[in-house]
């Protein structure tokens, strides 16, 4: 049923085609593992698929819908995880516990009306389907008994710019638009959203408005959310559910709000207007260099607080600094951007400095260039990693992140707790590893640290050992007042740790209005709250 | 039991000793009168609560809540309207309908609690009461038969500072606490929310977090939304609903955005975490004049799309304008301000100037001075607004205001179609008057439209007049896609008009959430949503 030539790797990160070859694989790895300083050890190669048997499809869907419709393996193999280091092990060996039934692939909206209403009527699961690239479980069919099975709603074909308003400066755009389709028919106009989440390749909009996606800007705009104008969505039981476009309101509640975030629990979000941009011509940016992560986090509150606003003012420990190329001798890097497309920000870019070298940091700016220096290397790196870690993967490498928020008054403490916890749980489990930490996002009363684990894993053992980690990790999080994620959602993986921080009136009222809107529970189970 | 020597006025703005005398208000009122062109009217005198006779109390509080509770002819009749132009008219006339049976004055957070106890076993409404400046009904007991009477909750002794996070700015602030009470606690350490509605004087930070208020800031933190760090509130069934602090999260629906906006139906909201910041000490302002509303919009345009982010940036229409006193000969005024308590802001007021000039703008910044221009003069015209509005009332005149928000692709047309709409209204029903409009925040993507009606009132058909003008107005606004409130929130005066904007999923979604909360209903009935 997918007519696409290319298709996505069934286990991992991009296309099939894009997948390099054993021997580069074998050789990236093992590079890869002597730079980290882990024993050497062989790559393996992913179970292909042709080898993988999957549960036979429990639903059959009705001729009118058969049409929109796949059973075929890579389809259900395709869409059965998202891309987690556990997704992706899992799918390496060929271990596919609950793939979905049936894959959906709606070409209009009224395709996604049709689908869910026969979901709701068999009582299958249907998992709105974005890009695929949940690193929470977000995706995953693994919806229980009390269902008869699940559907994967895969919104790719919804993937047009409906409308462009050059006078308000924003667009309408269907939810199943990847980050690339999106820019390159707003790139037509001049416009763009500049929501660049390390997914951006696959990752849709509609999946960035219903897991609060971080993005590009590190300050002001940090989440899809500032960036959303209205939402469309359709709901199992209560028909469409469609915002008015406004700039700002007060009305009540804000509708948009209680969509943002909702994981796909109350409804299928079809399409939204966002706030796009002219595509900006003055930039500025600087690689700064402190003597420790904790001396540049108050050069970094001091710029946060100036109001200020930089696009980029992301702070790499000097573990993650050097890891990445972007720095040596064991200092810590702010990489500090500025970006307009109306007006020159030098004035912006030297106070910014002047904020950096109240604290100590040593840096210029680049008068434009974006090239020689430690902030392109840096966002080189970040675009790469997801391909990087399949290799990783089949090198025996655990790679994988974990990110909170915390305000300015507890960081130290707590990354530094955090730290040593995650630290302490990663050594005892793998005997060795890395772990450093970066800050993605600011605010004037906190910041986003976000944290990245490297260590040799041990075959067969891979899920286990991750889990540990990340449990002591999530605790110490949670322990400490942070939140389970400042930007990677909730998921079914977050779910324990959630359930300790989000408010328990606040998760009555969402079961309810899900009970109102599906009455059926048949929109994504299990992520966010249970079902009532 | 109000034991607060000085009171506040039961039926306008304003403590009691505040009033002017009689003399004084007839003489203002014919001056009033005569520079608006309207025929010579004298001025009445308010019914002297003393002559009121309100409906007896139907509730009693049990003996261990006495103590917190009044049935105080004053208490009850000062709590029973909030301060729109039709709430004035009526408590003037001495005409109070459903006036609180109760008005309890809880002392800590646990007598709100033991309050919601009662009010739940009794079926009786609880209104949460703030400063009482709700202009749309927000806080009026009409509350329909189904409840055994109506109980108004002010906060106001819950008025404390609790913390100050300096490192974060962040403050921990009780709900009932008022503008200045707040301010005033801030500012002995330095710092200061600069949350500035018109209503400032009164309004407290819950009844800003309950209605969504709008404040100073003309671009960026235009909304109290943006400055609620965490909230905590009581519900009447699940118990404390409270979120973390955070700077930034994206753990499933915010269970902030959820409370902010909800007008007291899912809980009573006891105290915030709110991001405060440094006084400003860099400060530029600028009158520019402007041939046209129209013209004066494509500067704010441009400006607002520019990313520079001025604190003030309102336009005014050239009959506002000379209302006020801020300009004349036909001229549009755009008060344009910039502040910082980090770094001077020449650089942002210069470009911003630029703007203005390229749509023939023309206008200088003042080099720090506050005092000599249009600038000030609108400001103090702006907080003295709702006094002068008593004297208005008293001499016969109509004062009042509606806003909305929308976005720039249709201001022009909207704006002037709603300008005719209610020009015609009002000279239908009124004969004469006058109406203006001016912005009060503005956006990348659109900007908040906000009008001033002046007009001669026909004594004892004040209400069914503005009744008139204001439905003709409203259904103008949601025609052409408008929301019914930027920043006045909904109350009971907009219901008919929000019930067509919101989308109905949404609604029932809220629905249900409140009656998990709350299953009998109590929580202030009839603002927002009905009960289910």
């Amino acid at each position: 049923m997918e007519t696409t030539v290319r298709r996505r790797k069934h286990w991992g990160w991009g296309y099939e085609d894009q997948q390099p070859s054993h021997e580069e694989v074998r050789n990236a790895g093992a590079g890869i593992r002597a730079q980290l300083g882990f024993e050497p050890l062989d790559a393996e190669q992913p179970v292909p698929l042709s080898e993988v048997e999957l549960p036979a499809a429990r639903l059959e869907p009705p001729p009118a819908l058969g049409e929109l419709c796949s059973v075929d393996p890579h389809d259900r193999a395709s869409h059965a995880y998202g891309r987690s280091y556990r997704d992706i092990v899992r799918a390496f060996r060929g271990r596919f516990d609950h793939p979905p039934d049936v894959v959906a692939y709606p070409r209009e909206e009224d395709d996604v009306r049709r689908l869910l209403e026969w979901c709701d009527q068999a009582r299958a699961a249907a998992i709105p389907y974005g890009g695929g690239t949940s690193v929470v479980g977000g995706v995953e069919a693994a919806v229980g008994d009390g269902y008869a099975g699940a559907v994967s709603i895969d919104l790719s074909r919804l993937d047009r710019v409906l409308d462009i308003d050059e006078v308000s400066r924003a667009a309408r755009i269907q939810a199943g638009a990847s980050g690339p389709v999106l820019e390159d028919q707003l790139r037509e106009r001049g416009l763009t959203l500049r929501h660049y989440p390390q997914s951006f390749e696959f990752s849709t909009l509609g999946g960035w408005i219903a897991t609060r996606a971080g993005g590009h800007f590190a300050t002001l705009y940090t989440h899809i959310d500032d960036l959303v104008e209205s939402v469309r969505a359709l709901t199992p039981s209560r028909g469409v559910w469609e915002s008015r476009r406004l700039p700002g309101s007060g009305a009540g509640v804000s509708p948009d709000r209680l969509l943002i975030g909702s994981e796909g629990i109350l409804g299928v979000i079809t399409e939204a207007w966002v706030r796009v941009q002219a595509r900006p011509t003055f930039k500025a940016s600087a690689p700064v260099h402190f003597e420790s992560f904790a001396k540049g986090a108050e050069a970094v509150r001091a710029i946060s607080q100036a109001g200020l606003y930089p696009s980029n003012c992301r702070l790499l420990d000097p573990t993650e600094a050097a890891i990445t190329g972007s720095a040596s001798g064991g200092k810590a890097l702010l990489v500090l951007g500025f970006e307009s497309a109306d007006h020159p920000v030098d004035a912006w870019m030297e106070r910014a400095l002047e904020c950096c070298r109240d604290h100590s940091g040593e840096g210029s700016a680049d008068g434009g260039r974006r090239t020689a220096d430690g902030v392109s290397t840096w966002r080189q790196a970040f675009l790469q990693a997801p391909y990087l870690r399949d290799t990783m993967i089949a090198a025996g490498v655990l790679s994988e992140t974990f990110e909170t928020a915390m305000t300015w008054d507890r960081m130290d403490a707590f990354v530094s707790g955090v730290l040593e916890r995650a630290t302490t749980a990663l050594r005892e489990t793998y005997g060795a590893g890395s772990l450093s930490v970066r800050f993605t996002h600011v605010y004037p009363d906190g910041a986003a640290p976000y944290f990245t684990l490297l260590a040799p894993a041990k075959r067969g053992s891979e899920l286990e050992q991750w889990d540990e980690v990340k449990a002591a990790a999530s605790e110490a999080v949670i322990a400490a007042g942070g939140t389970i994620t400042h930007h990677h959602a909730i998921g079914r993986d977050h779910r324990p740790w959630y359930d300790q921080q989000r408010p328990e009136p606040f998760a009555e009222a969402i079961r309810a209005a899900k009970k109102a809107l599906d009455p059926h529970g048949i929109l994504n189970p299990g992520v966010l709250v249970d079902p009532a």
